[in-house]
């Protein structure tokens, strides 16, 4: 896309974004903070979640190298009524354009502004999945999909986190998760110790 | 933003949009038909829904009077990588623009592809809400909700509508939607007879 861009726009690109660092396990941005403006994950990992009235979590999706974030950006894209949060999982290395010089690209290129859609219909795919996800399948397959992913994510069979996190993760409470782990525990998949889960029958989990 | 359009543009749109009618209670667009076009509602209410593998409906939204549906539109938009349905509940007149025209229009016009952001954005906050809801509410909160919307739309007490039509509306099963009723008819809220239900308490089903 950088070839279609004028030399004005390139510009803007190179002397507006801001280069940022975030230690894993921090928060970055609230969702009060409507319009933070696009955010370009360089290394590490980001977590973009949603917060109920009442204070429940759940996981939207991850940010990972080379992903774009672009749902802190109410007040260029008015119609992104609903607020998310994001923290950062590892130390994270991430370049922030602010909404100002996001919106100047917006209208000055119909190249950027045909890749904003494509972000957003990603994101919206996303989480229609997720939905899919929520109402139709039980949780032992979620829960088992999610170990399955952390893994993956941490290239480890280990995976260092809390029942709290994944219920937060998961959109639901603490007890399920630990009903579940336990039961996936007495089948064999996986074993449990404070703060880690390794999994011990990928197979297994896999078959759910 | 008709003021905005070239000559050529607004020639394409003129030309190029036909004009369809669908009766009451008929299907539109199927999961499967992934480009459809960009679809203008003149007057009638149509359904925009999600079906899961296993054969289980959630509404996602309705369009009304002056609504846009741009989700049957993925050879434009490639990641919309979800497939919708959409049915008729009225008798109803749209437009439909073709996904060849429609694109035309987006590579063309700067105002159109920023529109097209600001569709998919208020779908995916819609969307983003209902998940909200699925996760967090209760079902009796929510099919309160959905009553009152039914009564509004329809402009009057009297709902005519299945049980098996609400659960596919909501995404969850019929038996589901009938204990509910129920209860909310032993409460006073409503009435039941065959295909109809009629509301007696608006307010309680207002408090709830």
């Amino acid at each position: 896309m950088w070839d279609s861009f004028s030399e004005k726009e390139k510009s803007i690109l190179e002397n507006k974004a801001v280069l940022k660092k975030a230690e894993a396990n921090t928060f970055l941005y609230d969702s009060d903070e409507t319009c933070s403006g696009l955010i370009f994950v360089c290394s590490g990992q980001l977590r973009a979640f949603y917060t109920s009235e009442s204070g429940r979590e759940i996981t939207l999706y991850r940010l990972l190298e080379g992903d774009i974030c672009i749902l802190k950006a109410s007040c260029i894209i008015n119609s992104l009524q609903f607020d998310i949060s994001i923290s950062a999982e590892k130390n994270t290395v991430f370049y922030v354009l602010p909404p100002e010089s996001y919106k100047t690209l917006m209208e000055s290129s119909i190249e950027i502004s045909r890749y904003t859609n494509e972000i957003i219909a990603g994101r919206m795919s996303d989480i229609i999945w997720l939905m899919d996800q929520i109402m139709w399948q039980s949780f032992d397959k979620r829960l088992a999909s999610f170990l399955l992913e952390e893994s993956a994510l941490d290239e480890s069979n280990t995976i260092n986190i809390t029942h709290e996190t994944i219920a937060n993760h998961m959109g639901t409470a603490r007890e399920v998760v630990t009903r579940m782990l336990k039961y996936f525990r007495s089948e064999g998949y996986i074993k449990l110790s404070r703060g880690t889960i390794t999994i011990t029958d990928r197979a297994g989990l896999m078959s759910l």
